[in-house]
């Protein structure tokens, strides 16, 4: 397997970064997870966007241009020959003075590596149990919005859903409304209508955008509204939204079964139609 | 220079981690800094017993016990001639599968690294200016007593700091409370009183505790009570305890000056008293 490494396919074993980057002591960095499809990585610039933006918010400098970087990925995925996959793109402020100041650490290091990506059926999402985590998340703090390498409450989180058996854990805000899913973004359906939490305070996924897309081109009715772990329980059906899999449905949350709800698999299909139309 | 690594000793730019280790990843991992004096890292046990706490509480294994690693501290202090220094110990999770689940990353990484330490004067503390940060932390959240590799709050809040010219930034929690500053432990004076925020929600460093213990030997009375930005303003002088130099004074917050305060040079002698007195 090849890593891109700041401008370079190297061996996995190469792949190394010094103990004193500050993507390792502190998680100083960012990170995009991609489907690629057909060899295409799906809404790379959607991805490439949100990259930027959150280095603009750390004052980091994205050292590759949108084209340079596409051009490697291509090339990473042609070498390792996986045209059906995962691209993780990370970007770490690098190597500097002692200390938590970002003064002097001028030197952003990049990596790009491919994934095995598990096969599913867009006809049948995966059914997911999910609980709410005991992690709390400070209300709408601009730097929840994005992809950062201070993944903690989302390891906290995981790690209690792997010890109830469910395979994701709901995030709550200090204002006791669910934001967010561990690594999925959050929809719900009421009557007629598909919901997600507003903006703000949590990282709106690509795939949380693509969904609400297609929500608008089958004529769904869309709003963004706040909710609580207790309001979720009372809706006509839960799903979750993530770059791999596209939607995934919850069928069970913290010990109650929730409704079932036709157009959880209907957004499915849709997804990955024009995920497949987009990778040509 | 020598780096201390999963117990080797190694050329520093031979320092090098996996960059599928979850700690750069991720920031999932924990560290400590301890000022080393006489060749003597400062209040071990105290140190160790955090990262021990905090490694319980992210479920992962400390690689090496107590004495193992004094022993390997001491050596790397030998070895670099550094009797004078800051010693940083880092631990991460090290690499697994794919995904913020903790399940298979069995195999955790350590360093140990020794950083020059800047000479200062405790009969005159540094004066700072302090600034208080924008960013907001989840008021009371169990995982911000551990002093983890997810320090992205405080990076902003230091690069805050930076902007204002000010040598330190506040954190401010979800409940409007000063909570610790980016890279120090809060303490003010209120008449004869000497007072720090309520423990939880913020990182109980070895020096705040330390600063307590002399509090208790000189018979000055210790309150833990909260305070926003607001009433630190008020207060007969504040002060910060951070491991590198014992105790620093704040002259200024926010564009007003402080009161001076004669406990906090007394406090830093005492301070350095102590270091020495245990360092032998």
């Amino acid at each position: 397997m090849l890593v891109f490494l700041n401008g370079q396919l190297v061996p996995e074993q190469w792949a190394m970064v010094s103990v004193f980057d500050r993507g390792f002591l502190y998680g100083d960095g960012l990170f995009e997870t991609l489907r690629v499809l057909n060899g295409k990585p799906f809404r790379w610039e959607q991805h490439f966007q949100r990259l930027e933006d959150g280095a603009r918010f750390l004052g980091i400098t994205v050292p590759f241009s949108l084209e340079e970087l596409r051009r490697f990925a291509g090339l990473l995925i042609q070498e390792n020959r996986m045209p059906d996959a995962l691209l993780r793109i990370s970007l770490s402020r690098g190597v500097g003075p002692r200390g938590y100041s970002p003064k002097g650490a001028d030197t952003p290091f990049m990596a790009m590596s491919l994934h095995a990506a598990s096969p599913f059926d867009p006809h049948r999402p995966p059914r997911w149990r999910v609980i709410t985590s005991s992690v709390r998340i400070a209300a709408n703090e601009p730097l929840a919005q994005f992809k950062t390498s201070n993944k903690l409450p989302q390891i906290i989180a995981r790690a209690e859903a792997d010890a109830a058996s469910a395979e994701e854990a709901l995030l709550v805000d200090t204002n006791g409304h669910v934001v967010e899913a561990s690594s999925s973004n959050l929809f719900w359906v009421e009557k007629e209508v598909v919901c997600s939490p507003p903006r703000g305070g949590f990282l709106p996924g690509v795939t949380r955008a693509v969904v609400m897309e297609i929500c608008g081109i089958l004529g769904v009715e869309l709003r963004e509204v706040a909710v609580t772990p207790e309001g979720l329980r009372q809706t006509d059906g839960v799903f979750l939204s993530l770059s791999s899999v596209g939607v995934a449905e919850c069928v069970w949350l913290d010990g109650c079964e929730l409704k079932p709800q036709s157009i959880i698999t209907e957004l499915s299909v849709k997804y990955w139609e024009l995920a497949q139309k987009e990778a040509g």
